[in-house]
């Protein structure tokens, strides 16, 4: 749909993750590095102060606001696989992703997507019913949401098939097989941290769609979004250069959606 | 405002108050009683299966919807004051109203009203910075929602003078002293069982503006919804004595509000 | 190990599984059956009010207390599996056991044996890091606990490694297949509802150490325990029954510790 | 009952108080500062992972063990007051305190007293029936644990009363009123800052029993123990410099428990 004229691309990164007295990462920080925010909801991080704070610099910043919705699992972070049945996690995606939307309205701005965190963001690469159930919840609540998350996901799958917008991303830091897939956290070349390299790296995912592989071969990459991080201060350091590295390719930042 | 023609009068009662495997009431029976419905949301009850149930059960009966709002304690039902700071109430309680409506206009509704539970109810009938963590909260969300509580109470003043409108529930089953305030729970007269004794009680109430104190005089009650009770078999019974007599008396049953 | 005598029996069940408000089965009518209690803790259900209570209860009526540990899932009764890490199990587990223990010491009794509840129960009949984990918690705490649990399954094989006292149980109520395995749940044949037929089938597991399985052969059966359920009236009465008919063909009910 | 010889004095600071994925404050640093740790118990915050490591860790450097009982309010860090009745409250700080005491004795140590932590420290220096039910918890575990709080609070005083132990603490970095009590926070003098100053102050308390109040006078205190803090990087130099300067008077940082 977009004009000719620069190629537009959108840096996502989770924002909000502390609760109560914790937090995690720098939230104002990051709000002045992406253009999407994935915002906790409450079942892995994220209480209602916290996530009201983020959706009002999210909004003065003019970074759009996701819903990042979990299983409940406030002490493990979301991180575990949890067999939850398809209807109950439907309603408890539901659940979040209206909290958050209604706070979002409240301070002027409102969730434009939804992307799934940690745990239940592995799963519906390939489950099925968990996938189902997450785009369910989204489509019943607001079918022009869109859905962000793993390319060639069962999620994104389920998302297109249901008529909702999806948006595939990119992960600058993270080392692809020669199948276009990540390779597994543990293994070598799984995570890269050069802040030169990995800038480097999103530039060429985002303008030419590929990406050098661990075997030295080269991958196609899907890039709607290219995700960041900021759980850390070498986090925030890296995110900033992959932003000025695009910037000074060209590129125009801007959210995918909202 | 309303035309000339039968009194309408509203009766509510606190449904969804389960949480995850355990239930609380028969809120299948009370949705053929009530006209409104004060749902939990999350915070002293209510999961998200369970909150998704009743709304879709209340739009199916034609019965309102209110967010029951609450102190956040599963732990202790709600039933305990907690001393939470004026901002952070605002954001517990615009979450689990967003969170509520949200899952009411998924199923066809919408939230039409906010009552707090328990121990927040108790304390917003003096507590003036909590009362106006909740005003500011509903007013936030949406200025069109209307506001249940005690008459007289601080929370109704501040309602009102934020523009919201509001409205004042009696308790047919309740005691009320010659000040025309509630007989405290624990003291003889506090609390009437007998269905019949309790149903003439109420169309007293509602067709004269009175009731008769533990004294023998005559108060004036400000009834603008009749509020019943569901936690027991026995429960139930009294509040369908109590819609029966009401109509009886020529009186319509209708929601205030939604 | 026991000398000649009257054979003698436990029969278990789960008690304590209400939260605040909430209540589930009748802990009351059941320590007038059981000679064990398996005691929620915490993490799925039985707060430290009820702890205290069942605790008490348990003491006065000479029945055995069992911590009835759980993945940390109040909302979904940890019925869900949860994959938690190993190291976060044992830990979760040993706070859950030294919490119970805590409590029954303080009532004058004492935490004797250990049984995992719902999906986790499940889960260790299988999964050796989580089996292991229950193991290293229940070991490290008191070697001399028992672990009761699925005879064959991975957590009894694991228990008895680490040189814990170990406990099969039965199920009277639920179809065997030829294997000697549970008929799973759905499938006909895998619940027995009939009072006559359960208590008869608990007598012959005990007496004979066999059970009638759904295609009529005979299987034999691990009795260390019999288990019972008693979350609705007909499961009461029917744990009433069958420790009725174990009594009349002159067993003697007794805790298998404590 | 101490023999003729060097002053001893213990140190307490506030350990374990993250949840999950959170961190709050350098657990590894104050255990090589002070002399008990205040382990917070899984209610305000302390997941078991964490209480493991904290008790692990303590014991390997010989520091005590104490139970930092709270409310159950994660989200608000146990910072705010609830109203909890005291049979509840009573079950809360034996469930708290169980737990980690089992956890302490899998570690090789054991707890060795009770402080109360955040808004319920503050409640029971006045809340009479909070006060009796946090006694009788400790009580009805071990009469022989020691409780920690501050001098003169109702708590003490109810736990002398029950034969238990007490410990009056001293905030060296907190201004002083001219009757001895602390100066409310959010007042001038209310909080110390400057590390030198704040280490001179602990040794005239310790040495000599006496403070400078704010407005110039000398006051008494009482000082069983010293409390210190260690929540950002500044708390835990201020709490070395408290500790550098008590060792430099002469004085012998011990436990005075465990």
């Amino acid at each position: 749909m977009s004009a000719p004229g620069p190629r537009r691309i959108d840096l996502n990164a989770d924002l909000g993750e502390g609760f109560g007295v914790w937090r995690l990462g720098d939230d104002e920080a990051l709000l002045e590095v992406v253009t999407s925010a994935n915002v906790a909801c409450g079942f892995h991080a994220g209480d209602p102060v916290t996530m009201r704070r983020v959706c009002r610099g999210a909004v003065a910043a003019g970074v759009s606001i996701g819903a990042q919705v979990s299983y409940r699992d406030l002490a493990g972070f979301g991180r575990r696989f949890v067999d939850v049945a398809p209807e109950e996690l439907a309603a408890d995606v539901l659940y979040q992703l209206a909290a958050l939307d209604g706070i979002a309205r409240t301070a002027g701005g409102r969730v434009s997507y939804v992307k799934p965190h940690g745990a239940l963001y592995n799963a519906v690469v390939h489950h099925e019913a968990q996938a189902a159930a997450v785009v369910t919840a989204v489509a019943g609540y607001d079918p022009g949401l869109a859905v962000l998350g793993l390319p060639g996901s069962r999620l994104l799958q389920a998302a297109a098939e249901a008529g909702l917008p999806t948006v595939g991303e990119a992960f600058a830091d993270r080392g692809y097989t020669p199948e276009g897939t990540l390779v597994p956290r543990g293994l070598p070349g799984a995570v890269l941290h050069e802040p030169a390299a990995v800038a480097g790296r999103a530039v060429r995912m985002v303008r030419d769609g590929t990406a050098v592989a661990v075997d030295g071969s080269v991958v196609r990459v899907d890039v709607g979004s290219v995700c960041v991080h900021g759980d850390t201060p070498g986090a925030v350091h890296l995110a900033r250069s992959v932003r000025a590295a695009l910037e000074a390719a060209g590129l125009v930042l801007a959210p995918f959606a909202g």
